[in-house]
């Protein structure tokens, strides 16, 4: 034995390295250090994706009960499929088919461990030697942190606080080139908390079309719209650029640790077939695991007898909360909010740094808010817009309240005399 | 709209295409679609390593009863932290350490969806340029494609049918260099059934030590050991070198499906954590999907309160089927087993081709043979050995007995008269 000797040869992934720093959890576990474990006061979490901690936002009991059926049954113990089983994919097909203009079959639909899987797939498959693709900023980082590691070149495209957060569509047209293979769009948005007119997704589609790109939706916040913009899947403009949706039950059923997804190829003309696209999406799934088979076999149950009760619920839930989390904000001067959310979980609000005191930046306003307040929001670099703030309004309304109250002092506290 | 004129930019990742030709899934596929229809005989799957179907193979009801309670009790819908929850860890944890001449702490052990994806993770830790890695042949194709995928080299060692599929540790320490950053061992083996001893385990750290490189020890099969080696975890040798140890339930409670698995970093010296492994874990899964929340929180339940005889029930089929196929495959003329299965579910078998007629190679032999009689086998290609076969005993014994029956009436109908 050569003891002390020995030259160990392996080493920790750079890529891998590099992509930790921009994690939201990253970015979470940090401000919660700074939590001043002396205060008495519950911490108000204002930051998360996640309401299914709150009693008003318990899923619904048809679909703990189809995940219960589905395991004591004792059928569902096998490895299923590479791509899902395919009642759960029917399923799934069939739920989206209700919201489009033409019929998905099971083959458009590859079922994945929550979004964050779906996220994974697609990107890797988009990742061929000298490719690019367009993300929005702001946006979800796991784009950004997955494309690194997959060497996929990001390019980013803006959103427009004025226009209610609409993609700019003349950005895209000028940063796209012919190894451009797709843009992302969140929708509702993901962390500016907007509904996508029909009309300016017709937009998308058009100008995905005209520069031969495709366009991936990610609409893993499907159907939470409760402002005066119905949702509109990106599905609906599959005729004009192929669309490749990412969705999950995570957020409609508020069960984001169940951990089951789906992506769906949007694509009535076959272009995705046609240019390999579908194939890649396939042969991935051969190198990567799947979700649960007893709760793939829970998915019909769940998606046909979730009652209606419990969606419109949910949504009146979230309506009452932007209110208040908008009309709260308006109270506070130093923080503006463009555009008041009709959608998804989240408000971006700009932070005025001239009018504070003692604060150098969104990072350093959230460090302090924790540790003064016990009240963790996002900084807006987080999500790729320095000195904004990601506020959730997903929680129970009474915690927003004094989460936004809290705020409010800390804002007079250290706003410049 | 310019219609048919678009020039659409995006392509299929060729990586993935190279990679979809080699999955045991591809095989299986293509060879049920050489079922004959018309076959009224059931059809015996000899390929899968998957006995959940099989009544006698039920789970054990402790497990399904912890998951129903983890889904009512509707506290596990949340995200769970990355690396998984504290409580489903620390079960783990104690789970390996029972084995171990050391402890393990819930910092040592990711909660993966599967093994399948603790083979992702550690494949994408060790994917710097330049690295390679050393896998056994045969062995499991999930590594040789993920591999492909995350540009790692592979390089191949034997296993030595005449030693009970040892390592051969001489090829090994050829193929290394100061690049290669680790090696694989399947143990129990897949596809050879064998249990390797102590003493080669400790053989096989020494000589990793020797080249500085650590060894990954694919234990998915641990426990499932009924010879005359008891089952040794690759951990024990962990102070020699650095071991990781991929595990999961999908083996020993015959709950693939349920896609709970774990990477555990078996290092009492703490070099994995120095040289940037252990992060690098950590960090992959910033951007990795994990198993369902409900499902971590049934583990420790899962782990504490399964009977000794549900473990004693399996191991006792296993090793009554393991005989009857041993035994069969004796009886027939044309195949050999050059070492009984002591462990996992299969058994290598080679064929002798020069004795069989109208037969060019191990594939078109199981071609033929799920034609002819509507059993699947596995071709020895598909796992790395050519004119081999790869045959599962994990079935119940009367559909073994009957699956071997019908080989031995083809192989006779096919040998050279």
């Amino acid at each position: 034995m050569e003891g002390q000797s020995t030259k160990w040869t392996f080493r920790g992934n750079e890529l891998l390295d590099e992509t930790a720093a921009v994690s939201v959890r990253a970015y979470l576990n940090m401000l919660y250090d700074h939590v001043n474990k002396d205060d008495q006061r519950p911490i108000i979490p204002l930051a998360h994706g996640d309401p299914s901690a709150f009693a008003c936002f318990r899923t619904s009991p048809e679909a703990v009960d189809a995940i219960v059926h589905a395991v004591q049954s004792n059928e569902f113990n096998s490895y299923a499929p590479a791509i899902g089983i395919l009642p759960a994919r029917r399923a799934v097909a069939e739920y989206l088919s209700a919201d489009l203009p033409y019929n998905l079959s099971a083959d458009d639909i590859y079922l994945t461990v929550g979004c964050t899987q779906a996220i994974e797939v697609i990107l890797s498959v988009l990742a061929r030697p000298g490719a690019n693709i367009l993300l929005s900023r702001p946006g979800y980082p796991i784009y950004e942190s997955r494309a690194v590691f997959n060497k996929l070149e990001v390019r980013h495209f803006d959103l427009i606080p004025e226009k209610g957060w609409e993609v700019d569509l003349e950005s895209v047209e000028a940063l796209a080139d012919e190894n451009t293979a797709a843009m992302v769009i969140i929708s509702p948005g993901n962390p500016c908390g907007n509904v996508f007119s029909y009309q300016h997704l017709k937009k998308v589609a058009e100008t995905a079309r005209k520069l031969g790109i495709l366009v991936i939706a990610d609409e893993v916040y499907g159907h939470l719209a409760f402002g005066s913009n119905p949702y509109v899947p990106m599905g609906e403009l599959g005729s004009i650029a192929p669309v490749i949706s990412l969705g999950s039950i995570s957020k409609r059923w508020i069960v984001p640790g169940w951990r089951f997804g789906w992506v769906a190829t949007c694509d009535p003309n076959g272009i995705l077939k046609k240019y390999g696209i579908a194939d890649s999406i396939k042969n991935y799934f051969n190198i990567a695991s799947n979700p649960a088979t007893f709760i793939q076999a829970a998915i019909p149950r769940i998606l046909e007898k979730t009652k209606e009760d419990f969606f419109s619920r949910t949504i009146n839930i979230m309506r009452e909360a932007a209110d208040i989390c908008y009309e709260q904000i308006k109270e506070i001067p130093l923080v503006t909010c463009p555009h008041k959310p009709d959608g998804s979980m989240f408000a971006m609000v700009k932070l005025n740094l001239s009018l504070l005191e003692d604060i150098s930046d969104d990072m350093d306003f959230c460090v302090q808010l924790a540790r003064e307040e016990s009240v963790i929001v996002l900084p807006g670099v987080a999500v790729g817009l320095k000195n904004w703030l990601r506020i959730t309004f997903a929680i129970e309304p009474e915690s927003l309240q004094q989460g936004l109250d809290r705020m409010k002092a800390f804002c007079q506290r250290h706003s410049r005399k």
